[in-house]
């Protein structure tokens, strides 16, 4: 068995496309911000990845059929100057060579519709609550933090530390180095405890000025309100509790 | 070496053959259904898989003999409209990448043979013990579930919710993507804390309907009898603990 | 690189030679034995193995020169009707998969030399010290097993209960299924806690039997006193320590 | 993708060239001691290796800009009889088989540009501090042990006990065995505590003196002194707390 295995339904065309890649990760940041926008432009998928670098599994859907764990490739035909192309999926590689060898492969493809800019979607885990999530960078070259800077993406003087783990750091980085590519990785700010969709619009408010995109963040609204509500009750909660516990200590 | 070494005795002609598997899980219901199916049958063995990825490790056979662990293939001629083959064995593999690579491996030979339909057996762990396990399923297709639902097998909204992991999934998910194959995975309500006849059993009634089979149970029924009759001792000892605290306390 | 490098000095010309294989295990007994049995004859070495398979790792000499971990062939030549190969080293495949691939390209090697037989040397661990230990035998076919029984090899009803891990097994496992080779393991008895004369001692017991060989004991015999003098030391002053504390506590 | 990715900018034309090792370990003595020298020969970088076996991950830089975790290889020119070729970099591989292809892969490109002769360099861990470090040897051969002697290299029976792990060791062991180099591992005691410029600076005071090499000092000086008063400092506070603590205690 190869370890990356590509089905290809149909090769589209496309006008200078970029990749976007939005795969499960901190706080889910990428793949919400990826999902929803694909879902919004109404991406048509062509390319199914499978590998052995996934874990050895199938998802069920509701309906009782049955899947094995993938990613997939989408894109999308747009107005202005960039067609674009979506890596979306249940999982990234397991491995450390799985996940080098699922990016490659990536590349390979997209290289193959003459992608020559990436962006990839993340978190930024901080381990805290916060109400106006700032968006972090890095770029593969000096123009693109320049560029990216006009749209408040921050980039923090080597932050983060521990620089960017899995995809959204592997496909810039053999990407730049072995197929010719540019990019930038976007990171939502995100306490990283549960998938969050605050983060998620950060990253996408950034982007879609970059690409000049329009898109409805109703539903995305929607989710960052009930979890709003969920955090407020449950914050309430332990504020009763609290005070509960200081009169009955005082009495 | 090469990953999987597949050692066939001989090809046997079958008649558009089923692939039933039944490989150590969850209980091993699946195991001990497929292994008591094809004693019944009396199953051929015409091939042995041997792979790097099961664990380094010869076993002991009681006259002192020893053998290397494997999968074996056994095929069964029936008089209805399809043979049988089955997989069954010592181990899973035990990398993700080797569960891959055996699944992939086993699919192409059963493909020689012109196999175009699986049923994978498996247990559903649910961590309590019940009198009338259940059979779930999930299905490569719509039809097959709808199929599936003449003989109660249950489905029910995307569960188990973390997919069906191992052999049982990926020889379902491998083969509709890559070997044109459909199938069923049928899973046996078990605790999964012991190796379980009962969710064998009602694997086993489900799929002898399906396949039109007759097989005599005595045997299956011997072990559940006496698994109830231990469960209930050890429930009578657990209650006597219980009684005799109770009356020290009061006392 | 290759997975398993052999470095080949020469190609001996061996007269129906049988292997003997002792790597480092439980109690160290395959190792002590092979190694005395080796030494004892004085084998030649004609082969070196390297992998990366084995740690990333360099030892050190005494005189400050420095080895790549390995294992190594040595042939010795008899003047009965098998000459003897030998598989000794510092340590064994550290992954399963790695397992494999080194007892695979041993008995390329190996069958190379037309050698038919295998004996695999190793320990049986109990948990507890004993004074005469015993030897415990698998092998590859029922005429093999009773041949060894003749030599108060010790067949015990499918024990070890998990059967044998690592090198002693997978020879024998893939020489049986790829090679055409038969073999058996004899497992010296032994407390698994240290390195250990007393089991080696036993499997060569057996083994020069076997193969019709003489060898000296005295220095492995002056190995074993050294160690019975020891453990009778702790034995006394554990038994010194427990009189104390009774005193103690009758007092 | 291949295991190892060598981006090679320019082959350099290289006197009898001798290679000098300093990757992350122990107390990173080799890394900060060949980087050190590195950047006072004003080193030209010719390579980069870009590997599976590294973490999956890229770095990012004080100005934004991100790279792909890797080792690289530097040549520098001399006036002495050898040109010196430098391996640095972020990491050592991860597993096991990635250390081997790694060092594999390094041994392949210096042979190529006629490297014979290797100096690895390393920490040689403690676990206490020490004013004067001494620097540990090991060597390919008998002759170069004895030459280091003459420049206080301790050469101390089978020490390090469990050898020398990484490319420090493996650059040697395999260099010796299949690319007919020789070499010599220097290990700077250290605690191994933290980052050790005293261990690095014992290291270069010895391999500066072989090779016949002058370089400036001073700002590796001024770590030490860095650190030194760091650790009085931290021991004063302990020696106070102590003092206080006894003070209390007899008050």
């Amino acid at each position: 068995m190869e370890n990356v295995l590509v089905k290809i339904y149909k090769v589209p065309k496309l006008k200078d496309p970029i990749l976007i890649e939005g795969l499960p990760g901190v706080g889910n940041v990428g793949k919400l911000a990826a999902e929803y926008l694909l879902s919004n432009l109404n991406g048509v998928k062509f390319a199914e990845i499978y590998s052995k670098f996934f874990p050895p599994q199938v998802l069920i859907n509701e309906d009782g059929t049955l899947y094995l764990v993938k990613n997939e490739l989408y894109y999308v035909k747009t107005k202005g100057k960039n067609d674009l192309v979506f890596l979306v999926g249940d999982y990234q590689g397991l491995s450390n060579e799985g996940q080098f060898e699922l990016s490659y492969k990536v590349l390979e493809v997209v290289k193959s519709l003459h992608v020559k800019t990436i962006f990839t979607l993340g978190g930024f885990g901080t381990g805290q609550l916060t109400d106006e999530p700032r968006v972090f960078g890095a770029a593969t070259n000096k123009d693109l933090v320049e560029a990216m800077k006009k749209y408040n993406v921050v980039f923090s003087g080597g932050e983060p530390s521990n620089g960017i783990v899995g995809a959204a750091g592997l496909l810039l980085g053999l990407g730049m180095n072995f197929f010719n590519m540019e990019g930038v990785c976007l990171m939502g700010e995100t306490s990283g405890y549960f998938t969050d969709p605050k983060g998620a619009k950060a990253v996408l408010n950034v982007l879609v000025k970059i690409l000049n995109l329009k898109i409805d963040f109703t539903e995305l609204e929607t989710k960052i309100k009930a979890l709003n509500e969920l955090t407020t009750k449950m914050q309430e909660e332990i504020d009763q509790k609290i005070k509960k516990e200081d009169l009955g200590y005082i009495g």
